[in-house]
């Protein structure tokens, strides 16, 4: 029988609390570094050598990971429970990828049938883009394909395009050069229409309810301007949304592709919502790929031992940063310029899963919920934030990942090594030198150490290790979700604010009262300082 | 007569200690809307109603800044005084753009002419090449500006760049399209250069000791591919570097501008290093507007009172968030996607400024410094984070910045309103509702409020705001290590990574022992785990 309580009754995390921290200096010895390293899917491998733990704290997360049932937990939501219990919704993205239990039933329909019937069918839709069969409106063969949507419709998509931009080119997959337009500024949408030509520039609009603010101002934009040079924009524009929206089956868009409730947009690179743009640009073997990567990671993630199980492991050491030791931020640290933007959809993944301070069951918490979570690739990062990472006030604990191979094949060698080589280098030492630090003399030049890290290598980065990935931290999020009790799948924080900027909205267009008074106050004083100031100055 | 002294020994801090934490709802009303504001340079203003403070807090916090002297010690800074302590050196950002006080006279040179004379000549060379007169070696006009440079020669520079690039078309003054080069990894440059047509390709290396690993690694691949299609890339390459570096004056470059060790790289884009490729890029004039909104900022920075002084109010309601209610962490926020890399650039400049734990003589304080900063443009940030920063356990004090025109001319209406309209509802419904937050008696759609927020706006973002920007954040965080007692101008933190990765790179390029048992046990580790699990797998 699965029970759901708080992290704050469970008996293990006492314990845990009783345990010493441990000193990264005195632990860290060449047999550690060689031993605590965990095999990963997709020939990754996790190394938590330099986390804050010790084997007793090792073996008190695991009991406190059994306590919690996370793996029964995990097994219950691929089985179809309903565990986005605000919105009485299933949790199916991991089906997208693969069956991991029994099968899915829901209204009739086996729902595994359902996502890969929709893949089979964007998959052939993207052969006859690629081919050409599919042609513009000045019948062109689509040479651009640009994303339009939104949060999880944008930021997982973006950061897995540009993940395998360069591999693809390599492999001979590239086909249409992806883009994306996001933000409901005109300055995003216009500069990208800029930079294209719209004759043979193909459009994927992302919106689940067919409703979302921003994306379909964007698409208004995108019309207007294809209507502009003479191009019919029915003819450019295919549709990501569920079966409901008005998007669905619509004659203005060449065909739609559906995805459901079940599958979070932050949980969505998997789904339709990543997949149609990846299967155009790069092909549907790359998008199948990273679907096989992420497969054989969620089949890992179902190991109870945590030191078999490196997401559970990495889900357990951020539950003690977090709650134990108290640390409020992560940093994660690619050293690899392919994930640039893989932080910034981290950042979402994990801020708005678990930015959460209510129970699954709506109860006040006692205890810390997600952290704070951003990150740049390396070594770019170490000439900017490092800094405070390694002598500030406060510890932020840090995820490294690598790889040994660059994407593009070539590599010059520049006094005695190539350029992945010093990359490489500079990975390894940072880890040390956080971890280890340096005694000097000179307070100034002094490295207190004792700043923890994990990390996740592999050979090089394609489709199946960005599938692992992606996965590893849905996974993570997930775990560390049911150790909190909570509800990683909804976001109702961001509902107040469209309330309210509908109101705004409705004052700053009409020149109407919001019906609120301090949104009124707010919205004359905004437009009063900015025209008093140009009145007095120009 | 100054004194330097730590924020525990201030009885001003010991009084602010003492005062009541206010409450955002209550305190929030029509007129504090409207009259919590400072007129700032470049036509922006600055709103503190949202700030977490009261008038007894402000008036506490003016006498902190009093008891620190933070203005006299921005004059001396001004002036010319060493305040790069550790490193000896005086700090001369604010001379790149204006004098603020008596001359700086350093060997007999007066340091104004000299960053005046290398502008001067950096503009003509900037000229020549926009019209045509300095040719690439295949005698065609540059098309392309590409900087190769990495932390304070990178971010500042690329989020300027990017911030103009829509201004600097709808204005006719682009002319080359800018392009950055920074990581190490070689999947960084080779697709840049995959890009762009090398035979009109001009690039800019910045690096002020001429040593810089990433950016000579960088420099070698751009030759080499210059090379192997029959370019000269001595007639490609321009340097921006210190008088003593290896690249001063040397012929493998068409020309070289100086900078120098009293303008820190994160400080740096107001010197040569933003400028010419800004210059280039946009036009010497478009630089000078950039320069002169900066020098309009580091003016009004001067006056004493917070309640005339925007940056000044700023620093000391991050310091008073940071050191009385003790929130770790600060999110920028800007509301206009040409700002979208102003995050990553602050991030640098706060982080690397003020991530310290000694005094500026070296001893250790008992209080927290500089927070983790982050950020990503709105709306797109509310699809993402947002959801922790309204209904995670932490607080996180938000920086909004706004606009309220956009830059590319056109505007698309949907439903009534334009796609700018839209922007700028969110920005003020977000401010109100991160505030006030919103009653409900499900608690998982019930917001705390309590969120406190300050805003910059102005009415569009042209090169005179955006270097009030620039300028606003330097003396924000010149303001608050002032107030720490901490040198923010010198990066020692950065120095132990640089020396293990040398070591590193010995072992890795070589097969030797680094030196280090465990840095060698790391290495090994590595490699050992990536190799197995390719040979299992595959």
């Amino acid at each position: 029988m699965v029970n759901f309580k708080g992290l704050d009754a469970c008996d293990s995390f006492t314990s845990l609390k009783k345990t010493s921290r441990i000193r990264l200096h005195d632990l860290v010895t060449p047999a550690r570094l060689a031993n605590w390293w965990i095999p990963h899917a997709a020939e990754l491998s996790y190394c938590y050598a330099f986390a804050p733990v010790d084997d007793l704290i090792v073996e008190r997360l695991q009991a406190l990971a059994d306590e919690q049932q996370l793996i029964e937990k995990y097994r219950m939501l691929a089985e179809g429970a309903i565990m986005n219990t605000g919105e009485g919704r299933m949790v199916l993205h991991h089906l997208a990828r693969g069956r991991l239990g029994a099968p899915v039933i829901w209204k009739g329909q086996d729902m595994e049938i359902f996502y890969r019937d929709e893949k089979l069918r964007f998959y052939e839709f993207a052969e006859k883009v690629r081919d050409g069969r599919i042609r513009s409106s000045a019948d062109k063969p689509f040479a651009q394909v640009v994303q339009i949507g939104i949060g999880g419709s944008d930021l997982g998509p973006r950061a897995a395009s540009l993940a395998l931009s360069r591999w693809a080119i390599v492999k001979e997959r590239a086909k249409l050069t992806p883009w994306f337009i996001s933000n409901v500024d005109p300055d995003d949408g216009d500069y990208v229409l800029s930079r294209i030509d719209l004759s043979e520039s193909l459009f994927v609009l992302v919106s689940k309810s067919g409703t979302t603010q921003e994306t379909l101002a964007n698409e208004m934009l995108v019309r207007e301007r294809l209507k502009a040079v003479g191009l019919n924009p029915d003819k450019h524009i295919v549709a990501v949304t569920s079966k409901s929206s008005p998007l669905a089956g619509n004659p203005h868009y060449l065909d739609s592709f559906f995805i459901d409730d079940f599958i979070g947009g932050r949980y969505s690179t998997s789904s339709a919502v990543g997949g149609v743009i990846i299967s155009i640009a790069y092909g549907p073997e790359t998008f199948e790929e990273f679907l096989q990567g992420a497969h054989g990671a969620d089949t890992l993630a179902l190991e109870p031992s945590l030191k078999h199980n490196p997401v559970l492991m990495d889900a357990m050491i951020g539950v003690y940063e977090r709650n134990v030791l108290g640390w409020p931020a992560t940093a994660v640290l690619p050293y690899a310029e392919p994930l640039s933007r893989f932080p910034a959809h981290l950042q979402q993944l994990d801020m708005e899963s678990n930015g959460k301070s209510v129970s699954r069951a709506g109860q006040p918490l006692s205890y810390s919920t997600g952290p704070v979570v951003f990150g740049e690739p390396g070594t770019n990062g170490q000439h900017s934030f490092y800094q405070l990472l390694h002598q500030g006030t406060d510890i932020v604990p840090l995820q490294f990942i690598g790889f040994l191979k660059n994407q593009l094949s070539s590599d010059m060698s520049s006094e005695g090594s190539s350029s992945r080589q010093k990359l490489v280098s500079n990975l390894v030492a940072q880890m040390m030198a956080f971890a280890l630090g340096k005694e000097d003399e000179n307070p100034n030049k002094a490295f207190p150490g004792g700043r923890p890290s994990t990390l996740l290598v592999g050979e090089e980065l394609g489709p199946r290790q960005l599938g692992a990935l992606f996965s590893h931290f849905e996974n993570k999020v997930m775990f560390q979700g049911f150790t909190w009790n909570i509800n990683s799948f909804d976001q109702e924080g961001v509902q107040l604010g469209k309330v309210l900027a509908k109101k705004a909205l409705g004052a700053i267009s009409k020149g109407d009262s919001s019906g609120d008074v301090r949104l009124d106050a707010l919205i004359a004083a905004v437009y009063e300082n900015t025209r008093r100031r140009d009145r007095a100055d120009r």
